[in-house]
């Protein structure tokens, strides 16, 4: 990897102006819901990423297709950049105004348009969060799995291909939107997918979305899969001497098919800081919190294979959690992890890793990062989603301190180098965004980024749909 | 829908003749793997679809992806069709030469490149087949799951998004292909994805080529997901007095979230045919065929649950199928339903739809087509991925009676009219081919269907890859 260390410097791109014009339409059409107010703008010009506040020109509140599409069918005239805006959780940059332009804030459209219990779907708007979707369903005994650690919008989480928690059971986004509805680069609206559960009729566009990062148009409407609240639910938390021993217990978990739900690690720094945070009083070890869904009888099942393999590895003090109440409190602990860092650091900022290895490989690339970052004094912490190979070793850097960002910079690329060396991605579920387009390219390769840059050129020509994002053109 | 009745009678297309220096040029690389000898041909240009032989002018017998980047890159200079050839087992015509040019035969891609049963992966070449592959593993405690009908390639597999009867559980070739080698439509290699079990890096070109049915490129090797062997597995069928208490039971299967890993229609007809291809001696009423994975104590409870429930419903005749030479020999009997249709039907072709909806809206679809078809007086019989909402009405028409084709083309539109009016796709498995191109527009719409072609024209200029099949340019 030869590229430069990334700097947190904005790339310099030319910023595309909003014609007067086309200024004068949308405040006509829009009124009050057309803003350029400092505030709001600014708002809208940052996310959980460490880079500079960039701001777009204009906001736009949409409350429909037909309003998103009608600022397309205006930006497309004028070819003055869109930046899709859902509720501002991204870690790595996609929100931030890099070429101007304004910011389509969907984060009204909080309609659950169709609940279909019977074939366990729904439809919601953009705008809906995860955890909005989930009180609203509760009543139809289903639930909708995936978590990222914010309270993120579908519509979001559908453009990053966000996972979480639960995706070593139930999947990542990628497995279930099953359909969306669309506002293309030129303001058409297209529905991609059905609500049957599988297809072979053309081309995968549902896929294709999933992950675009809002750069080749804006989701709207998302079709999810939902799935029927399990019979039983308990959950578990196990100690270890180290991380190594914690992840070799999730490896042998995952290659024996234990049906886990959730195996999370938190290293002892983790564990300190939501400690403090959330007065949970756990044990400052390395620890697993894990879930287990079924019947009675299959948690149960599940529950002693996987005391059994912690036992061997060392594990101690395994305790269940089998109130309601106890679960809510670690895992809302556990999503907290994020604010819980950034609270005990105070003035620090987060650069956050996302590498995700094939399982076997997945203590020696915990293992060598640990090495690296303890020799080099700056506070950290590591979560993982560890039953997929994914984990996030959070660096705490003091804003505006260039040598320490750059430190750590340094270690988020040896990180991702040796992801790749494993047959490991740079990013398991947060993107490339603005942060690791230079991983992106050594990892998938320049003849597969070139490929993603022509289908970017044939469905955004004027390269208006969230510019400079994933690659440059 | 005002598209007339497909007819079979396939769409005029100028054919592209492959000039005496790229003859040459294969000549000289490939020598006798280069074949124009009409037998050869004539193998290559027809399927298991009722359409026409259409042979392409060449056969080109590749064994590595060099191979296949020789020809592409001579394609591509001379603007000639490439024809993706695997075991030839599509249903809808995708390996006719239309538009003349090349077949490029990856069938002799048989290695296993790498097993790696630490992670649940391996990679194959496109040409192993799905029995192959599970033979080849064997030892290693691990298998996978997809099972199309035939004993297809793995690349075909994935150019068909294909699925079979694991697949609710287990999911199709969208949710089973982790990465993947692609020759491109200029004849460069690329890798798209990688071993980890999940990634937000970039457009996700793994599932743009999952499904692309050799339109956008050649699938030569293909990373897939594997599973541990379950502890437990058994079988059972069950009786109903009607289709239409059978699909009610599935139906309930499905939304109790029973992990059911197979669970199989077959009417009258379907169970009449197959006992008299394989001796089978099964009662001759509607059944439906289950399969239980997991461990003893969760199969047991599987199979109680779904056995109140088929009761319920007038399921009788309840039996198991413990021994794994009793599981295999029903499997396989339900593997060659399609040949055992046509050895039951001497002289007749097969006309077969694959439309797929929303699970609840199953026994609608399957009623009205049967009405339909019953008054026909057309031999038929339906077997059925049913726990996916997936079944197959089979048509057996006369070869050559164009009356009786008409009659099936007609049911079948209609079948799929009802398939999209409920949500559902023309197709969920079998892909579009040359068969469903109209239906596509039906359901996806022309916008959705313009954005395939703009990916198509950006990923291959020149129109050599399959040209003519899921639309026209």
């Amino acid at each position: 990897m030869n590229a430069p260390v990334p700097t947190h410097v904005l790339p310099a791109f030319d910023k595309r102006a909003v014609p007067a014009a086309m200024l004068a339409a949308l405040q006509q059409r829009f009124g009050e819901r057309c803003s350029s107010a400092a505030a709001v703008r600014e708002q809208h010009g940052r996310d959980e990423s460490p880079f500079p506040v960039t701001p777009p020109e204009l906001v736009v509140f949409c409350d429909s297709n037909d309003d998103v599409a009608a600022v397309l069918k205006l930006a497309a005239e004028h070819a003055v950049p869109v930046i899709p805006y859902g509720t501002g959780s991204s870690l790595e940059g996609h929100l931030l105004a890099v070429q101007g332009g304004i910011s389509v804030d969907v984060s009204g459209m909080t309609r659950i348009v169709r609940l279909n219990p019977e074939d366990l779907t729904v439809t919601v708007q953009a705008g809906v969060t995860r955890e909005q979707l989930n009180r609203e369903i509760k009543d139809s005994g289903l639930f909708f799995p995936i978590d990222p650690g914010a309270n993120a919008s579908l519509g979001g989480m559908a453009a990053t291909r966000a996972s979480g928690t639960n995706a070593v059971r139930y999947g990542t986004m990628r497995e279930n939107v099953l359909g969306l509805t669309v506002v293309t680069a030129a303001g058409e609206v297209i529905r991609t997918g059905t609500r049957a559960r599988k297809s072979s009729a053309g081309y995968d566009l549902t896929r294709l979305f999933v992950g675009s990062e809002g750069t080749l148009g804006v989701i709207t409407e998302v079709t999810l899969k939902l799935y029927p609240l399990p019979e039983a639910v308990s959950a578990a938390i196990c100690h270890f001497a180290d991380v190594r021993s914690a992840v070799d217990a999730t490896i042998q978990i995952i290659q024996m098919g234990v049906p886990i739900a959730r195996c999370e690690l938190l290293d002892r720094n983790a564990v300190r800081f939501i400690n403090a945070q959330s007065k949970l009083g756990l044990r400052e070890s390395p620890m697993l919190l894990m879930e287990f869904h079924g019947s009675e009888a299959g948690v149960k099942e599940q529950a002693e294979t996987v005391q059994a393999i912690t036992a061997d590895l060392g594990g101690e003090a395994f305790e269940w959690a089998s109130t309601p109440e106890e679960r809510t409190r670690l895992w809302t602990a556990r999503h907290k992890a994020y604010f819980a860092g950034m609270t005990q650091n105070p003035g620090c900022r987060t650069v956050t890793t996302d590498t995700c290895v094939p399982i076997s490989r997945l203590a020696e690339i915990i293992d060598a990062s640990v090495a690296e970052v303890d020799a080099s004094g700056l506070p950290y912490y590591i979560v993982g989603h560890v039953g997929d190979g994914n984990f996030h070793l959070a660096y705490l850097v003091k804003d505006g301190d260039a040598a320490q960002r750059a430190l750590a910079e340094g270690m988020s690329q040896r990180m991702v180098q040796r992801a790749i060396a494993l047959e490991g991605t740079c990013t398991g579920e947060h993107g490339v965004g603005l942060h690791k387009m230079d991983f992106l390219v050594e990892e998938a390769g320049t003849g597969a980024v070139e490929m993603m840059r022509q289908v970017k050129r044939a469905l955004d020509p004027k390269n208006i749909m969230n510019p400079g994002k994933i690659f440059t053109l």
